[in-house]
């Protein structure tokens, strides 16, 4: 008797995944595995390239999604993992996946939407692609940006002793989300903005071409999937481990007051809740003055210490009750 | 009472995206409406840059589509496009859309056909994005590959007299659909070709360098909605007309030997069937013999001749019956 295999987790897949395309030729300098792969293209920089789709059903719900918000989110997702390796983003190709049985025009609504984030972060959309979708609306994006080869910043490189921050409160985008599609009664003053952080996220591109101007970051990575699973990549991709004080996470006051209404602890929504795309990042300690001054003079919030990068591996939580591991409790995308 | 407004469209929804998204900034000398964009990136060459998706149900089906071929399928469709512009590619990002309730092993399927048309043409995949499909399995792949400035082919540039040509029999990949999607009992030395051709398609990538290598061609495009439909795009670029003897019509030999069982006729197949994915081009008469010589250079099969070019618009068939516009006849992502 054979027993059946237990099927393949994300991770795993991405692996093998990587195995079957082989290593890539050597003008690439990151291939599979990171937010974006790069791409020597002269001697002083590198062409940045991502992807990412956006599936109804899975990532976003139009029952609650008005259309131009997706359209804002489908960029803004795919240029958080421009600014996660200091980069600027340029260009974007669309593909459009559109149900036959939708009004098309609500495929320009969408459009709408994608125009404002492209006009409001100087990307330019220079083709793309339509077909018909049989399984809801499904759009993949895919940016074009550059960074300077010397200031390229990745998800590895975290040195034990480092600090971890974070650009801004976390937490909002999960509870936005427990608000839309719960439909939640929450005071119009919070709900408003948490729905607004889960529907357009604001990409953080001056904050990532700041540490990676001023080299003032080790690892940067944005945070998709919530901070316990997008730290433990930096985490692996550096051979270290994380220690955070609970008391320390900066969990959104917003979250905090609309907690009580959600049913969820605010902690919880802030280290696993994903879809925040702030950034996180690591940077050594000599470093803070610099890192304070340059957020500073960049008009950019204070960034926000929650832990400290230790020898070992794992995510570690430290409350009053103990130490626990809470690495990978975050977003898998094939999680059933 | 208001009227309902009537559908959009293919062709009028890619219109009204491009006025939505704006002109593009002036180093895109290529942007929407054409096979790939195309982006100055030094003084010599340009990036070429293209995106496509397949969807389950409405590009494949995989009751009979087998999962390597289906990766396969996904990358050559891309290189389709970059020979389309004179191009050579060079990497390849692929977003995969797998339906949760699929063993994840059927990925790693597709990655292998996948990994071998890359390694056939000599690309390479650097990355990409895995995301649970509800809709069933979505593949878009993105493609970058780069051509010398002075030598970039596009739909646009036919001139009135010049001579049409495909750089391979047609109909072959419709004839392998019909008998795949509707289980026709085929003799099987015509069914294999037929469905290799609709299941395996081979980019041209080598006749599409050497037609901008030589400035052997005046437009080029890629034969993937039917030559209807295709070469409507290259007469509207330009401004001009499209006439085709239907007698000098390339049908596969294949085709009109398998059309009795397929109930087509072999004509419709080879000009509406669509997926041939084949290079459709024009060329100026007096470089018939230059053109003749470097394709037999070249090993590549003997370009055939079809039409020529003529004042006006639309592509009209002439056959004894008289002439008829049939552009527009081939395939609409969006009809329902």
């Amino acid at each position: 008797m054979k027993l059946p295999e237990p099927p393949i987790t994300e991770t795993a897949l991405i692996e093998a995944l990587r195995r079957r395309f082989g290593p890539p030729p050597p003008e690439v300098v990151v291939g599979i595995g990171d937010d974006c792969a790069a791409v020597v293209v002269d001697g002083e920089s590198y062409l940045l390239w991502t992807v990412d789709t956006l599936m109804e059903g899975v990532h976003f719900d139009l029952a609650y999604t008005p259309l131009p918000q997706l359209g804002w989110k489908t960029l803004t997702v795919n240029l958080s993992d421009i600014a996660a390796m200091g980069g600027e983003p340029r260009y974007a190709l669309l593909s459009l996946g559109w149900p036959p049985a939708r009004d098309r025009r609500g495929a320009l609504e969408v459009a709408d939407g994608l125009a404002r984030a492209a006009q409001e972060y100087g990307v330019a959309v220079i083709g793309g692609d339509t077909v018909a979708s049989p399984g809801g609306v499904a759009l993949t994006l895919t940016v074009l940006g550059w960074v300077p080869a010397t200031e390229m910043l990745r998800r590895s490189g975290a040195e034990v002793g480092d600090l971890i921050y974070v650009t801004g409160f976390l937490g909002e985008a999960a509870a936005g989300l427990e608000i839309l599609r719960r439909r939640i009664d929450v005071p119009p003053e919070l709900a408003a903005p948490l729905c607004r952080a889960h529907l357009t996220p604001r990409p953080q591109l001056t904050a990532g071409r700041t540490l990676a101007r001023l080299g003032l970051a080790t690892a940067l990575i944005d945070l998709s999937d919530g901070v316990a699973t997008d730290l433990n990549h930096i985490c692996r991709a550096g051979g270290v481990g994380a220690r955070l004080a609970a008391e320390k996470v900066p969990v959104s006051p917003r979250v905090a007051a609309a907690a009580p209404h959600l049913d969820r602890a605010p902690l919880d929504l802030a280290l696993t809740g994903g879809e925040d795309y702030q950034l996180l990042f690591t940077s050594p300690p000599e470093k803070t003055a610099s890192l304070l001054q340059a957020f500073a003079r960049e008009g950019l919030p204070e960034p926000l210490p929650l832990g400290e990068i230790v020898a070992g591996e794992g995510v570690w939580l430290i409350t009053d009750a103990g130490e626990t591991d809470i690495s990978g409790r975050g977003f898998d995308h094939f999680r059933p």
